[in-house]
């Protein structure tokens, strides 16, 4: 998927949100947990409630293979269905891959051809090479983390030079280098908004991916009127806090409903701020 | 598995050889590919023939998740035979992942629950809380990402600060209030070799993974001189140059043979430094 083409889905859908499909086989409605595949029912009914409100979808790895092959085949059948059903879809894997060039190219292949996802989540620490084996593929984006939502950010991100700058800018003007804003988006966490100018300063033209509204606490509105660009630039990630809006049999229609309220609020933002 | 079981067998073995399990469709020999599960009969063959010489396995995730849910099968087949055949080994889960706290809790689950692995490499750059989830259960391990082998660990895991403390340093450093030594290691390329020195200054009693000896160019006696210590405290780690020695029908025994030989040259440096 091309920038300007996300940018059209925002515009048409009113919203640049992001819903996080971080499906826990211990917090989906027990009924489910008859069927042969709960996570994939869970999910397809998550999605149909909720794709007219949202732009893109993130199932995060992690949640998918605790339960080993049963996840990864609940995983390949929930990103068949979005792609079958909402094609308009943008599709990332939070993986947070990150290896040596000959291990990335496995993790390109496996996200890329194999799952058909647009985009992937990478982590920046080992630098140029383990990141370039994702940018290999037309219309396929890199997410680098630069900024994360979590308290464990304060332990190295914000490590500054002699000259003041912090290790998160370092990541920032090094990699954006390596590729242009039509296959590079950069995490930065919704609860970091008082440092969105110096990430806006190096990269203003980026989407940025931002966690860390809802469940963790950032503000929406904080995160627009900072990290808002001409082409919106925010996909801005709810994932508990729709998906597991509503416990009982009605999740499903709460998930709806929680995603238009968010969306309403985000047609709002783009008035104000686009 | 403990820290003094590990060294017991290092003794034992008179060998620190971790073999890489970087299996790849198209570099196994031809006529596996056959088999219901080529990947699988690959490795039982390796494992069968190495693993008298090493004292640990670790299969690179990257490699099975490239063949989705197959690969996601031939790697609990895997860990299956090791664990069943040698429980004598030490098994690494290479995935260099690392994520918010309710999440990297999803993957200590997977590799520890889900597919009994003893260790599982983790990336630093979100933090405390990304790396915690993966040290609370007894006698499983951490290996954190701290100077990696690659071309790209020149772009972050060298950045000073104004005191001269490099990053690689400052995770050390601030990883290693965490945890012992008897849940924490950490990956230390052996193309740094003229680095080991401030690494051992901060982490003198830590077991160290090492890759980069073979195909990488790494050397393992300058890695012997400056990182062993009282309990070894290397693993150093050989995928390719191990596994794919030769192509042919003949592949299973050239790899033992060259796990020999480095066992071989283990026993010299053991011999000499330890």
């Amino acid at each position: 998927m091309t920038k300007q083409d996300l940018f059209n889905q925002i515009k048409k859908k009113q919203s640049f949100l992001c819903v996080g499909l971080d499906t826990d086989l211990k917090k989906i409605p027990e009924n489910l947990l008859d069927s042969s595949d709960p996570i994939y029912e869970f999910n397809k009914s998550i999605i149909n409630a909720t794709a007219k409100y949202c732009v893109a979808y993130k199932p995060n790895l992690a949640f998918y293979e605790a339960n080993g092959v049963e996840g990864w085949l609940s995983l390949e059948k929930t990103v068949a269905y979005i792609k079958q059903r909402f094609p308009e879809i943008f599709l990332i894997a939070d993986a947070k891959r990150g290896d040596i060039g000959n291990t990335s190219e496995m993790y390109a292949s496996s996200f890329f051809d194999k799952l058909k996802m647009d985009a992937v989540t990478v982590a920046p620490y080992m630098g140029e090479d383990s990141v370039r084996p994702f940018l290999m593929q037309k219309e396929k984006w890199v997410i680098l983390l630069a900024l994360t939502s979590n308290k464990g950010s304060n332990d190295f991100q914000y490590m500054e030079d002699a000259n003041g700058e912090a290790l998160f800018e370092k990541v920032l003007k090094t990699s954006k280098e390596w590729a242009t804003d039509e296959e590079m988006m950069y995490v930065v966490g919704a609860t970091q908004d008082k440092l969105f100018d110096r990430v806006r300063k190096i990269v203003p033209n980026h989407f940025l991916l931002v966690p860390g509204i809802g469940a963790q606490g950032g503000s929406l509105e904080a995160v627009c009127k900072v990290g808002m660009n001409k082409t919106c630039g925010l996909l801005v990630n709810s994932s508990r806090a729709i998906i597991y809006a509503d416990s009982s049999d009605n999740f499903a229609y709460s998930a709806g409903e929680e995603a238009r309220k968010v969306q309403l609020e985000m047609a709002d933002m783009l008035n104000k701020y686009l």
